[in-house]
């Protein structure tokens, strides 16, 4: 009889992961990459991005077979047909998607298995910013309370301090709780 | 005959446009809205949000009748099976809709019709950060860059103006290049 020892952990290769962290390691370039999107806008608030190649490790990744899209849109009381999600809620949830990542890899970095990652959050906007009415209130959300619930096979305090390594390493979180320079260059025709 | 003065531009009836933002000069509070993801793990980088009820000017807003799925994802270089957008792709889209739908909106109370809009995103990472083998680099997007093509019934320099200002209404461009405080909460179990 020969014994197997599975490196999957919450659905995540830590084999893979291990050593993807040494070649990064040694070759510092190959963690350089590039995420993309295109958009184009529909009508009134309706809008569609296309998400598909990116580099990576030194190269182009057209690993994915087919491109992903995504529907903006919104609500009637904001002038919209419902269309999609609104910009603003897709922020919210790249934040949850990502945090809810990092999570996952943290706790299979640290043998820890998850059984439920679970999370709610909510962002409070006065939105006389962001139509104009009003120069005081900001544009964005005053403020985002997230809210997780995360259930596995650790004590209390171990699951506490996963999720606090989490948001230490999540690419959204640092950008949106400290911001991110953006370019924004027009051709108008 | 009669005479009928459609108050539709670029998709947006600029007449309740004006007439929102009448309302809200007059009650600032009706200003206040709250939006909303919920999210779930599914197993490895794949999660998915929930995206449906909102409050709006006074109230909870369930006009819509079904909710949005968004499921997200890694690629294979980043230990994912590719189930969707990653979070990072997806913050470019937040930025994306959302400065397209400000370009639109704006572009409609001044009276100009659009006839196109579209953009390309890209964002630089080292992903040193996010994972956790150098503690130098961000976690996030080091810069962003957005290009616009937008094609109207205005002078060039008319549709600069519309995207700059577009750019300084728009509620993802404030939160993503000043940054939004995020409380997060966690309850282990």
């Amino acid at each position: 009889m020969s014994t197997q020892v599975s490196t999957i952990r919450n659905g995540v290769d830590t084999g893979t992961m291990f050593a993807t962290l040494d070649l990064i390691k040694g070759r510092p370039e190959l963690a350089r990459f590039q995420f993309r999107a295109s958009n184009r806008w529909i009508g009134g608030a309706h809008n569609r991005s296309t998400v598909k190649d990116f580099y990576a490790a030194g190269g182009e990744d057209s690993s994915r077979r087919e491109a992903f899209e995504l529907d903006a849109g919104e609500p009637a009381i904001l002038l919209g047909a419902d269309t999609g999600p609104n910009p603003a809620e897709y922020l919210l949830h790249a934040l949850a998607a990502c945090l809810t990542t990092s999570i996952v890899y943290v706790a299979a970095a640290r043998k820890v298995e998850l059984t439920a990652v679970e999370s709610t959050l909510a962002g409070d906007m006065d939105v006389r910013g962001a139509l104009g009415v009003d120069p005081e209130p900001r544009n964005g959300f005053e403020r985002i309370r997230v809210a997780f619930r995360v259930t596995g096979h650790a004590p209390a305090e171990k699951l506490r301090e996963i999720v606090e390594r989490a948001k230490q390493r999540s690419a959204v979180y640092d950008m949106v709780t400290n911001g991110v320079p953006v370019a924004v260059d027009v051709e108008p025709s």
